[in-house]
């Protein structure tokens, strides 16, 4: 067990027909002017939109409205709204979305206190202030809910890199598990693919921490059994609450705490390919990139590879365990190949450099570009 | 999933040479002047006193120092020390111990505010404010370092009673376990024991909280391995860092999320015992009534019982799993019957009266003052 502070400071506010509370824990932020951020309008869809928008006017809320957040979300809009946020002069930012939403509504609550945004994900500038986020989820996934990061992709030079700061905790994130028994069954799968890959990329590293790892281990065999559950029934709510729990608690520390490091490769080679393909949502890109790279990492640390495959899929080896794994991907309906992602053998060596643009690669061994061809290829 | 709320804001610091960090912590939150409350002495003997109060000197933080807190702390200190707050006019109250410790410091911490401190416990006053609360932990198991609640015994009526409030949730919390090597293998284990029951009070009365309860069991089946590698090893700091966390995570709220409701009759006649017994501690008096209680309610919700027998124990039935709990315990050393506590059969009317004394016992179902006495008679 390694030394660690553990802090998450984010109100989760959960529970069916919670999105209507939205305006009364707005009001007790102390905000009066939001900038509600959201994507495509699914939420106008599904009913979300109009029980927020109702709240915030019944608690007297002021509300500027910000559309067009789209899957791996873009510096450029997010640079957009920090300009309608300094001219609107809102005193807050709402996410009403999913990671994409939440992640660009912080970018956005910290970009209006800096001069140039990038230079955070640079690490040039640090993020000591921004704006209260404030989030009604609408999609369990990324765990960006109860987290302090966000991810941006800059278009240009295809880098989607990430930023992180306590001040970007959401102050509450109201998370009502029946706005996504709408969700496609697609996106469903994608999101719960991403919660186990988000804790097995400390969990793999670990060793002896105990705790921390049987708690990733019941959020992991929680996460399993509820896909399989709402596979069986899209419209069980428990199942769907459960899941939508799980996914929250994946990214707010406690599946990491005392673990002394983290090996983020394979979502980072995901980052890689999905910034040369935004199309590719990043549960898909995982699910068919974290069976290749625990296949090609196995022998690292391979007694807590064992151990995963025990405790979580009751299998005897880790051959076993991630053939049971790619099982259950498939019995969901995941991709498989990346030819189902729409990804060719001539692409990897792009992912390879976009991979290690940022700087060395992996944790359980450092992966080099050749590594992360090789560790492609089984899965053209 | 029922619907609820999570929210914790203490910062948990945890680790080997972490009680070194208090001095920077406390200036961080801006305080100046502690009360430093502290226990009988022992932090004198593990060089924990030293160390805080080093760390404080250095960080220019003022210290004045109130000693003398017990197990099954007392209304008369706490509302001595409130006294002494006042006078001294400290701007903030830092325990150094264990749950009776904190719990102390929480008490005094709101009664600054009040005028009668006994009359939040009586729910006749609400606690809205309190002086900031800190935390260096010296035995894990009240789980109170991150926790918003505090017990405390009116001595004249033999009242065991509790407050919580969102403003008792400690700034910080210091956890480092190594403090904890030169423990009393007795403390360990009564510390242990009261995790479980603390665990195992929403636990039992669960159902489709899927996440909740696998968080639960992997925090169980945690605390009962680190104590059998224990008293293996006393010295071994891994198993005593796991167990740390594990009991810190077992009160924060984690073990209770949509759980609807919550059963404490087992703890409830454990402090109507100690009420009229402060010599005996928490743990221990768990020890005897917690398989007493469980055998008596294993009929109200079965299936959880069931459940709690096979993933806890690997025991295929309710019986066995108690009888496996019973015979960990036993191997721990903890006392196994009423006479090992130094409680006669004479006495069983009295627990049951002033277990009974607060209002109506239970929610598995509702135990009457015969029920506690049958309950308890088995294991006299």
């Amino acid at each position: 067990m390694h030394s660690f502070e553990f802090y998450n400071p984010t109100r989760v506010i959960f529970g069916r027909g919670t999105v209507q509370q939205v305006g009364p824990a707005v009001a007790r932020e102390g905000a009066h002017k939001v900038l509600l951020i959201a994507g495509g309008g699914s939420i106008r869809e599904n009913g979300v939109y109009q029980a927020v928008t109702q709240s915030l006017s019944v608690s007297g809320i002021n509300v500027v409205e910000a559309w067009g957040v789209r899957p791996n979300p873009e510096l450029a809009l997010a640079q957009q709204l920090v300009q309608i946020a300094r001219e609107q002069q809102v005193d807050s930012v709402l996410a009403v979305g999913g990671g994409s939403v939440i992640d660009t509504a912080k970018c956005v609550a910290a970009g209006v206190y800096v001069d140039n945004l990038w230079s955070c994900f640079e690490k040039r500038c640090p993020i000591d202030k921004a704006l209260p986020v404030f989030v009604v989820l609408t999609i369990s996934a990324s765990g960006s809910e109860m987290d302090p990061s966000a991810v941006l992709t800059e278009s240009d030079q295809h880098r989607k890199w990430s930023i992180s700061s306590p001040v970007l905790y959401p102050r509450f994130a109201i998370v009502d598990p029946s706005v996504q028994t709408s969700l496609p069954w697609r996106q469903t799968v994608n999101g719960a693919i991403g919660v186990l890959s988000h804790i097995m990329a400390t969990y793999l590293v670990g060793s002896f921490e105990e705790t921390t790892l049987a708690l990733g281990e019941g959020l992991m065999r929680t996460v399993i059994k509820m896909v399989d559950q709402l596979q069986a029934d899209h419209a069980d709510y428990g199942a769907r609450a459960n899941l939508a729990w799980a996914a929250t608690l994946a990214m707010n520390g406690l599946s990491s705490a005392g673990i002394e490091d983290s090996d983020w490769s394979a979502r980072s080679i995901e980052s890689a390919m999905s910034a040369l393909h935004p199309e590719v949502a990043h549960g898909a890109g995982m699910a068919v990139i974290l069976p290749a790279w625990m296949t090609y990492q196995r022998e690292n640390n391979p007694g807590q590879f064992q151990r995963w495959a025990r405790t979580v899929w009751g299998a005897g080896t880790v051959e076993e365990g991630i053939t049971a794994m790619k099982t259950a991907f498939q019995r969901w309906g995941a991709p498989s190949t990346l030819g189902d992602l729409g990804i060719a053998a001539g692409e990897l060596r792009d992912i390879a450099f976009n991979a290690l643009s940022e700087g060395p690669l992996g944790k359980l061994r450092i992966l080099t570009a050749r590594d992360v061809v090789e560790l492609l290829k089984p899965v053209l």
